[in-house]
């Protein structure tokens, strides 16, 4: 079934304690649609400027990202600098919003009959516009960040409360779930959130895995231990990519093919964060994908 | 079959967001030897002073915890201070060794014949002569702290060394790990850790559960999400307790029975972190054990 993602296009350049790149290919949207290719094909809605070259959009549609909704505007394209002093967190060091601060969405035809929709973090406001356009989804997931749950720019909000309330399915951190629900305990915090509209939230712990909760109850679903972790950018953008597209492919959103999903999402960031940028993804195969999948399930195998 | 614990008893005065207790029953073997206490009978080594109530003792007893090797010293019992800001950590506030300061652990007839033995955070080098005195033990574990680790007394590194060498399993935090060890990654450290001798590792997160290390690869065990922690105080320990009180009932020292040992360790200090001191895991029974397993299969379970 048809999976949507709106969200960001970007140049990235990252320190960590594996070494520095500069300007790389990065992007909510990015490494959404890379890592959900895996597994279903994917429609891409983004903005990047003139200096975007054309081989990355070759690259995403030779994997099954349709990049009809890719707009190219006059001006430069999103650029974000960070660093990780801690794997499990970034330092921003610049941020050039550049054609992105003025980016309106647009869904190409037939994009506005989607299935899955996940919206990445972008403003909330132009979350909802895009809401608005698309007819009877499936399934809605959405994710954000403490700039917009703080209400940094007042009505901001608000605005993502009102959207927030049409989605089926909330991407948070730790920290944004805190802020978001004004509770510092994660199972009362993910109560709230899901009292605020969203019957399932996936709270995002990084090298920790993530906790689910659903009306199915908890699921935990810890992080594959990684001998060697390079470049944390883009894993919660991976985790759900691997986790909408396994949903889209199953066409299964009751709990168990939710679980499954999470799973999947966990396993395809893993293998995101084995090097900078899209990198690893870039050279991943479903084979591999298929094996660190079983080797999950043992990750977590308790005996009879 | 027989379980020993040599370690501390002590008052402890403890700050969490849910309140403070002053000279509140504590320690690593009193934890320790609580939480086992629901899988099997218990050997306490331990010291105490004069101050310390003969009703701690006795209601050791009811549980079925021997206290022959709980010595009475002139003086007065152990006392430690913290502050917890994050329920991750503690900060110690203040430590009166008193009568621990010059505990000479000494097994009483019969107590050397042990086949599970704990050797909670002490001196290494009394760790060691402890298990000078153990005859054929069927599994030695072992837990320490960075004072030891970091050689702050000269010639304790060493000994520590000495003594993993010998053990079959170390139970060490995060931070333990990578001091221990050199190595900042999680997986690098506890290999690291398996060359120096134990067999297994576990290493303990916190509110993020534990990662298992061995020859059967790595199980990871979550901690049970809960709505309400009141104080971390004796988690380690009571999931220490937990974990070999279930071996030593069982006697299976394989890895299945490994991992469900694991489990039973995180169930249980999932009780422990609910009250102050030992008040939740007092007023604990069996069933509530056997329920919260149960919820815990479900916690990790990936659907077919």
């Amino acid at each position: 079934m048809s999976l949507l993602v709106v969200g960001s296009v970007a140049f990235d350049t990252v320190e960590t304690h594996a070494g520095r790149r500069e300007d790389v290919l990065g992007g909510s949207a990015t490494f959404f649609s890379t890592a959900a290719s895996f597994f279903t094909p994917v429609r891409l809605v983004a903005v990047v400027g003139e200096d975007f070259p054309e081989h990355h959009v070759a690259e995403l549609q030779a994997r099954g990202v349709e990049t009809a909704g890719l707009q190219r505007q006059p001006g430069k394209t999103f650029r974000w600098e960070g660093r990780y002093d801690d794997l499990n967190e970034a330092t921003t060091l610049d941020t050039q919003l550049n054609v992105f601060e003025h980016f309106k969405p647009e869904l190409p035809t037939g994009f506005e009959q989607s299935d899955y929709v996940f919206l990445a973090n972008i403003d909330p406001v132009l979350q909802g516009q895009v809401l608005d356009q698309i007819r009877a989804p499936r399934l809605v997931a959405l994710d954000t960040m403490n700039f917009w749950i703080e209400d940094i720019i007042p009505g901001k909000r608000a605005a993502l409360e009102a959207v927030i309330r049409r989605v089926d399915l909330l991407f948070v951190n730790d920290k944004e779930a805190e802020l978001l629900s004004g509770e510092d305990n994660v199972v009362k915090a993910a109560q709230r959130i899901r009292d605020m509209g969203p019957s399932t939230v996936v709270i995002k712990r990084g090298e920790f895995g993530a906790l689910m909760f659903s009306s199915d109850g908890i699921f935990a679903v810890p992080a594959m231990p990684l001998e060697q972790v390079v470049d944390p950018t883009g894993a919660g953008d991976s985790f759900a990519g691997g986790f909408m597209g396994f949903l889209a492919a199953s066409g299964r959103v009751d709990a168990e093919g939710i679980r499954r999903a999470a799973v999947a999402g966990s396993v395809t960031a893993s293998f995101a964060v084995e090097d900078f940028s899209l990198d690893r993804l870039k050279s991943l195969d479903k084979g591999q994908i298929s094996k660190r999948y079983t080797a999950f399930r043992d990750l977590v195998r308790i005996p009879e």
